[in-house]
């Protein structure tokens, strides 16, 4: 194993993409060091910015909570309970003693507490891919949070082999609008929506989890039950498999893709009007939540119960 | 094995990406037409025209040049002989059995004849990488013969998988020219240069051997010895993964690409110039082939020995 390159104590890890190896303490400050370069490259947050942090106990989200917590942003979480057993009753687990360790702020929304029903449940009655559905939903309750109370900034755990599998993917099928709004700063684009942030764009799956692991940050490490046989799997496989060949791929990839690749593709500014039943800003007549619930035969205005702990 | 879904006759070959499986004849009926399909789409070729196709003596060139003679096009062939050894002996002399088989014209270009070198040499004196020595010798040297006899179209072989590998490792870079000049058919930019068609971009590698066995069409089916390791290889291993958990991947990819993604990409018209030595069209002063053969130690004006037969 090759020394820390800043120290010459024993390393940790050595990335190939960067030819540097680093001891525990080097590690963590090479980590952090990348937070900060993603979240000031793309103008994510101002110092010390309130910012709700979408958690769900896993890898990335939790290293992501720490290190902006590390970073001095006041960081809160915000977890949606799923309501799938033992995996959702883990992952509120492990976001709960998480807060309470740091002090930090945490929500819990439970769609059991507030729609009598889990996620399997909607997303069986919905006929739908999982995916596609649990996503949907959670975008949707994070924004009622963000809007009860007065977030402006939300930041998610997308690290970079998350973003370079949907890059290809999105080059694969030739998906020009998902083109050109991939970006790990996302302005919000209605004043009841709030700027979406991703920090961690800049460090793989491989340095989130060996992140939690040095700075004994717990987490759930079992894949969501629901999410069996994704394409972006076959993805992050491929893009692996060449990243082993040649290091440094996926940054110059997705880094290339940003800094020239992406003003290629024009994002056509669409209107945002209000949802015919809750009002919410959306492209359709009835937003993509309340149509899902109403198949679901879920009342989409029930209102959520949210704990703050 | 699939009965063939044109005949119910026993298939030859199953394909995925189409869900279709055919026999012999109609296998054969199904690449031409592919073959035909595309020099329409791209509008390569008018009816009968003349054109010049570039032969390696490998499956790809071969096929084509089968079956645009099949397909009514005055298809003549040229063969660059590189001289290196048996591996070049063998690739000219398929190409002059199937001249003198089916009563094509066919020119041979021998760079031992013209500069009593072959491509091992002129590359190791060039320091560069051979794949893009060859290339550019090759180019030129096409050019030449094209002007010499009066062609206006210049044909290659290059297939799906050539294709598609090409637009990931040019994506991988975010090399926007390249882009934007990816296309099946590219128009003349010059007089003294031809208009370049890729009419096998439709059919993937796997396709243009079984044409030709089933034609009996010989080939050589030894790679270059000069091309190892070329990290196309890694793209095309990468994208026949995906394109086997997902088949059609590679045609929705490049298809895709041409039709949407490629019109993002805006290509700047570049002046052309006559090279201070030889005059041919180039965007420097001296065009790349003068530099690399004044580097090989070779007088770049030499005359080329084309036999015709």
């Amino acid at each position: 194993m090759r020394r820390c390159v800043k120290c010459k104590g024993e390393s940790v890890i050595n990335l190939k993409s960067t030819n540097a190896a680093f001891c525990q303490e080097h590690f963590i400050e090479y980590f952090l060091r990348q937070v900060a370069r993603a979240i000031k490259k793309y103008k994510m947050l101002a110092e010390g910015q309130q910012v709700l942090v979408a958690v769900s106990g896993g890898k990335d989200s939790m290293a992501l909570w720490d290190a902006l917590l590390s970073l001095g942003y006041r960081a809160d979480g915000l977890h949606v309970d799923l309501g799938i057993g033992e995996y959702s009753e883990g992952s509120r687990l492990i976001c709960e003693r998480f807060a309470a360790n740091r002090g930090a702020r945490l929500y819990v929304l439970s769609l059991m507490d507030t729609y009598g029903s889990n996620m399997q449940e909607i997303v069986r009655r919905t006929r739908r891919v999982s995916c596609s559905v649990c996503g949907t939903v959670k975008r949707y309750l994070m924004n009622l949070v963000v809007q009860q109370k007065g977030y402006r900034v939300v930041a998610t755990g997308h690290n970079l082999d998350d973003e370079t599998a949907a890059l290809l993917g999105n080059l694969f099928g030739w998906q020009e609008g998902y083109l050109a709004r991939q970006y790990p700063h996302l302005p919000s684009t209605h004043a009841r929506l709030p700027a979406r942030v991703k920090p961690l764009v800049r460090l793989g799956e491989m340095e989130t989890e060996l992140y939690c692991r040095l700075k004994g940050i717990e987490f759930l490490a079992d894949d969501c039950p629901l999410a069996r046989g994704a394409t972006s799997l076959a993805y992050k496989e491929l893009i692996n498999s060449l990243e082993e060949k040649m290091p440094g791929t996926k940054q110059r990839f997705l880094f290339g893709f940003w800094d020239r690749g992406r003003r290629s593709f024009i994002d056509t500014p669409v209107e945002l009007k209000g949802c015919s039943l809750c009002g919410q800003p959306t492209t359709a007549d009835t937003c993509l939540f309340c149509r899902l619930m109403q198949k679901a035969g879920i009342d989409p205005l029930t209102q959520p119960q949210v704990q703050e702990m």
